[in-house]
């Protein structure tokens, strides 16, 4: 490990609130137990991989615990509504007796007691002692990143007298799944000494299989055989039965490996389901058969065995899947514990020389912040090009596992400044689910790629019309999250713009950046419209960022960027007719592009209509006629409701004729484009909307803190920071909303976090040259240090606070095999950081 | 009176249902009465004369018996939401006792009965014999059509034994206000043998005074004098008390005039209130006190007498109002019972003259159709030319007793074909309010005039934001009528192409037409939009005739009108600069009309998008994506309210996400249009949507009927006609919806009853020479006969069935004074009509 082996300060254990505590700022553990957090703390402390997510839970939790194993790829509808990732069965699942009275973790009978989560290593443990019983029991766990498809487990058991103890350990299907079953099928097996739960999904047809084994060891070596396999119909258990004497411990080990159908194909999954009707659901469930694949499953006559085999000629079968999950176990096997333990531990400590920040004065803040970059990383599957990041990740099926806007503009950036291999594969994801969005474009009624509000495996919109309900007539909405939130389309495209500059990656724009720069382009020109008397071009009916306004016109954020992106197409186009004119051929072959297309893009660019700061107030509007809203304060809205758990929005909830906003959205535009509106009308648009701001999403703190740090207000910017690193750190916000599940961990806002510190604190911007800094650091904090990339050099940033209100120096050093200087400009300065070089600027401003 | 005088069949008592009768199809009667439907007969046996309206309610009864005297030009707002007309106090009470004990109407304890509208003359009457008391009571009452201030009545008493009579008549102020109190000022007085009572609205502080007289007259002529003047706040009586003998016979005849501030102005009301916030009203109303004028006035620091003076100077004073009531009064006086019951009574002989429908064949369908007939005259302010017709009528207050789409797409066109002159007083109030469009239109960021779809005396836009309610959480509902139902400024300007394609009233086109024409045209050019990938212009974000649809794209209905409407201000243009170059000179320099603009229209009457029939099923989709929609039927709709009372609307009522319609909106094309589509397309529509449409609107049926009788569902088409005829006579319909009253009588099908008969069953459409017919009698009809007017040429047409199935014969004369000739078109068949001239052609297509 290169920076992270030489932190700033050295660590002190801290109480954090909400029964969280620290000791080292890498780690975070509760000594008490709270059973009404279930939901939250299975979240809050779970593993995973970017393959596979395991929620924190204990051994011998179960479905009513919230147990589950998300699985990547595995996009399938259970109950006609969501299609969403499966949840596998337990292969960690293991439950004791002593002496024949069983001992349960949450019974909560122990005398002592600790569950921690390690974000440096990844890895889970816990550990506890009752008295009653005369036993410790502590295990540790971890997915691997090293092999995703592997969880591996150690459980010690010590007794404190001579006692007999049970362990009854193996694969338990009976485990959360959030909107119904996906199974049609269980087979549970004994394949030599592996148990195995083989099963298929209701709605493609995809096998997932869970093998396990599990090894008990005396601390002499003795291995302690098992006696019985309990099958059930969805669970396959054996049992340990031994006696322990007094100060003897026992280590149950435990491997588990898990695959899936499209883990085993070479492409992307090819197979397209039509999607369900956009009819409502006449008694709050679109009338299909759980586990039945839609319309075209029923308009199939064959078998569903068959169905399958006719779309999906190539799927892998499930013999295959079995075997590979039969390697990767015996693999593991021969690994033993420790080299596992190991090889997970060093990847670790690789991405954390990489992605980690450290800020120096604030132990809380540090703790945090670490806890949010751990799960934007195990989120991603940063392993794989065709898969993308989940609003909730893998810690649960809400959100579907599937990728909305929050994944460019909130997980993406972290990755693209300091793993931008990691963002480029992200990236490529959106050029493997082009055609979705080119269908959802057609089935609107546009032209080009409008991305899918819900993007799961093939990019077809997966976001249900109907998911809320009105909570006091019990009837479905209808939400237009799926046909008119169109600054997805843009947002890609921008960040791809993004990618770009800071990587020159050119590569990635001629053979996927390109094309979906064009396909957006044409999506916006042909959702634009033409106001002649004006002579402008309008985008009407769209929301924003701030969902609480459905159905508005010329929404200030998605103008910006429509406008921006229909630029950025005319410059990639002009690149391409001058440095990759082939390339340019063949695509413009490939999909139909005239050269009126870009005239036109020029066009547009000039003339979509931005809303401006109002002259007198400088306030930009969030949308037409934002103004004649009716002004009051979320705090004034919430009197108004009949309901808790009524939905603010459309159509007709509490905010939807007001100025209050569900999350920031004029201000959410100044963090993608930092330097294009100067610090005044930033200063005045904050000012105006945070008040009327009611964050009932996780993705506004952290906007109002990075905007907070540029224009001058830290007390707020540091408040927001934490508001934003504590969303589920700390959580107590509702997990149902409008009838619908979404708790879980907010990934964007973890992702976030990293853009606070950098965006915000720090104060980064681009430049042509390089990077720019304008940072200011918020009370008690003394330094913070972090890696940036841009052309492949690797720069080690750190700002250190001089002393109190006197400005701080940014240091700039460049690894030696860096292969560019790159240009620093820190308010008026401008220094070049050479390969191997360092400098530092001092800045007041 | 003409034509009237020699019917061609004889008439014969007739039950019709619901309790209704008829003697000469000319009258309708009750004789038993039915006390819960008081709403509803209230509004039956109302009488009228354009100027105010007096519902048909017993002498006795008060405020929860809904009396009302509705009275135009009084648009005040009483509860910060309505801004409606009001209700003056009641002149035509009178109340007895006999023997001491009171003597109710409603006490029913009467053993004869009997209330009459005689339509023919606008006569109400009830009588009744009391066997307990002794005493036939029996009164007739008029609202004069001779001098539209004077209510007039006649009570007759005839005692069948000896009897102490009491009888205590005068004005009660104590009368039905559907939206609060309009008054602030309530001032009861006698003046000489006039009682009064002298009101003052809370908004406008408009003088409202009613004044009464009574004489009490046995038989011999003897007076009964009065004895004693009781007062109170709202309530002004004289009492006659009198001993009567067996036989013996007492006459009470009373006099009553109103007059409010605006009748007295000779110009129209210049007043102009800002209108009320367009804040959703927290609590159910906006917060604002009752009787005080919402913004402006709460913004203006003196009283609300200064505050008056100072909009409104020209204010007609107090005095001069009851002034005006006294010499109304004492006039009547003068003239006495029969002579003003007989200029009253030759008044509608006249009119009948040239707007009676006779029909042959059918005692109930020419009864229901007089009614109907009847009810669109009274609700008509035809003496003025800047006053509008209200949905309702002078029935009572609900909607606001303000002008809809209504006036000029169901009221007017009986007016324009038989009594253009009303039509013209009414399209010159279109011109009057075209301020109060241009206003709307600028506020809502369009160019030109964007008419109200609620119009009231200014043209502003008086519909509130929030007027349904969701009765299951009580909410408010934002719906918007007021902001998207864009149709209505198209509707207007096309009935202006119609009044002048039937009277070649150029001087109206010059003086007023064009103007609103040209600001119509305008206004859609500014609310088109321009999409550049298909070449053609959309219109989006609107509500078609169908109002469960709100926030829908490309309403063939609105594309439809708007692109004919931009084509004839394309046309209109061209006239005038080749007939009316200075007068064009003018107005172009008045309204700045630039050079481009026709160009533009003409551009946009060549690109506006019409939808087209499917060309598989030849189905026209009322909008975009309309064939998407669930597609079910209003019976399964109604199976899914959660409570009968729900608005089924926007936003999220049971027909929104489906195909059901709350009322005709493709075929209420065809009905404006009559050749543009061929028969079959018309056919396959009326199939189509027939059993989709819920007919939640009174405007409905009739159109089904119209296009039924075209495309030979002729049995449909009767029971339609009957449908819409009988929506007030035989009414059941629910009075409240979404929590706001909608009952009265609804004018729009009243109007449109004539066009069904003419329009629909006589094939009535103009040609270039003038009439064309496709006559379609339903069984049972025999004969219909009615007048036209083209170019001043009064027509009289009869059209009689030949013998079953052999078709018709269409028989048209001209008057011996008529100016022109016309030339009519029966199928291939076109004859000529000379004035004094007749001609008959068969018709068998």
């Amino acid at each position: 490990m290169r920076r992270c082996a030489a932190p700033f300060f050295g660590n002190t254990t801290m109480k954090l609130e909400n029964n969280i505590q620290t000791d080292t700022t890498w780690d975070i553990y509760e000594d008490s137990f709270v059973s009404d957090q279930a939901v939250t703390t299975g979240s809050n402390y779970m593993i995973g991989n970017g393959y596979l997510g395991y929620r924190g839970t204990f051994a011998d939790d179960r479905r009513e615990q919230y147990v589950a194993c998300v699985l990547t790829d595995t996009y399938d509808n259970a109950d006609g509504v969501w299609k969403e990732l499966v949840t596998a069965p337990n292969g960690m699942y293991t439950e004791i007796a002593v002496d024949g009275t069983p001992v349960r973790w949450r019974d909560a009978g122990w005398d002592d007691y600790r569950r921690d989560l390690n974000v440096r290593h990844g890895e889970w443990a816990v550990s506890a002692h009752w008295n009653t019983h005369g036993l410790r029991v502590s295990e540790r766990r971890f997915a691997s990143s090293d092999d995703l498809h592997l969880l591996v487990s150690r459980m010690e058991f010590v007794a404190d007298r001579a006692l007999k103890l049970a362990v009854r350990t193996g694969i338990d299907g009976e485990v959360w799944s959030l909107n119904g079953e996906h199974f049609v099928a269980y087979e549970p097996a004994e394949r030599g000494d592996h148990l195995e739960i083989a099963c298929v999904t209701g709605e493609h047809g995809y096998d997932v299989v869970v093998r396990e084994v599990s090894e008990l060891v005396f601390a002499d070596g003795m291995h302690v055989a098992s006696h019985l396999i309990d099958r059930e119909e969805r669970r396959i258990l054996r049992t340990f039965e031994l006696e322990l004497e007094a100060g003897q411990t026992v280590v149950l080990t435990k491997y588990c490996s898990v695959y899936s159908t499209n883990d085993l194909r070479t492409h992307p999954n090819p197979f397209t389901v039509v999607s369900v009707p956009d009819a409502p659901p006449a008694s709050g469930r679109v009338g299909i058969e759980p586990g039945a694949s839609s319309v075209s499953l029923r308009a199939f006559s064959g078998s569903c065995e068959e169905f399958y085999r006719h779309h999906d000629p190539d799927r892998p079968a499930p013999e295959a899947v079995r075997e590979a999950a039969g390697d990767t176990l015996k693999r593991a096997q021969d690994r033993g514990w420790t080299a596992l333990r190991e090889a997970h531990a060093n990847r670790w400590e690789r991405r954390w020389a990489d992605m980690d920040i450290e800020l120096v004065g604030d132990t809380v803040a540090q703790t945090a912040l670490r806890y949010n970059l751990y799960h934007n990383i195990i989120a991603t599957p940063a392993h794989t090009d065709h898969l993308p990041i989940g609003a909730r990740g893998l810690s649960c099926q809400a959100y579907q596992g599937a990728a909305f806007w929050d994944e460019e503009v909130f997980n993406l950036p972290m990755f693209l400044f300091s793993a931008p291999g990691v963002a480029r594969n992200i990236l490529v994801y959106r050029y493997r689910t082009l055609d979705g969005a080119r269908k959802k474009a057609r089935e609107l009624g546009y032209a080009g790629a409008y991305y899918a509000w819900i993007s799961g495996d093939s990019g077809e919109e997966i976001c249900p019309s109907y998911f809320f309900k009105d909570v006091i007539s019990g009837r479905p909405i209808r939400n237009h999250f799926n046909d008119w939130q169109i600054h997805v389309s843009p947002d890609v495209a921008y960040t791809i713009w993004k990618y770009v500059s800071v990587t020159h990656d050119r590569e990635y724009l001629r053979s996927y950046g390109a094309e979906i720069v064009f396909e957006v382009a044409r999506f916006i020109a042909s959702r634009t419209h033409y106001r002649a008397d004006l002579d402008r071009y309008d985008i009407v009916r769209v929301l924003g960022p701030d969902e609480y306004h459905e159905n508005v016109d010329n929404n200030f954020f998605t103008n910006y960027q429509a406008r921006f992106v229909v630029s950025y197409a005319v410059e990639v186009h002009e690149w391409m007719t001058e440095h990759a004119e082939d390339d340019l051929k063949r695509l413009a072959g490939a999909i139909g592009l005239t050269d009126a297309e870009p005239a036109r893009w020029r066009e547009l660019a000039d003339r979509i209509f931005v809303p401006e700061p109002d002259p007198e107030t400088g306030v930009i509007p969030q949308f037409d006629g934002f103004f004649r809203l009716e002004d009051t304060t979320p705090g004034e809205l919430k009197n108004r409701l009949l309901d808790r758990g009524e939905y603010w929005g459309w159509p007709n909830g509490v905010a939807v004729a007001t100025q209050v906003s569900k999350q920031a959205d004029v201000t959410q535009l100044f963090v993608l484009h930092p330097t294009a509106y100067d610090r005044e009308v930033m200063k005045t648009n904050w000012e105006y909307y945070e008040p009327r701001t009611q964050h009932g999403s996780s993705l506004s703190p952290a906007v109002y803190a990075i905007v907070a740090a540029w224009v001058g207000h830290m007390d707020e910017a540091k408040r927001y920071f934490m508001k934003s690193c504590t969303v589920d750190l700390y959580n107590d916000n509702k997990a149902v909303s409008g009838g619908t599940f979404i708790g879980g961990i907010h990934t964007a806002a973890c992702g976030v976090s990293w853009q606070i510190v950098v965006t915000g604190f720090a104060g980064l911007y681009l430049t042509d040259g390089g990077f720019g800094f304008r940072p200011h650091l918020p009370k008690g904090w003394d330094a913070v240090a972090f890696v940036l990339k841009r052309w492949g050099a690797r720069l080690r940033v750190a700002i250190r606070r001089e002393s109190a209100d006197a400005g701080v120096t940014v240091t700039v050093s460049s690894d030696a095999d860096s292969p560019a200087t790159v240009a620093i400009e820190v308010g008026e300065r401008q220094v070049d950081v050479a390969p191997g070089g360092e400098e530092s600027v001092r800045f007041t401003g």
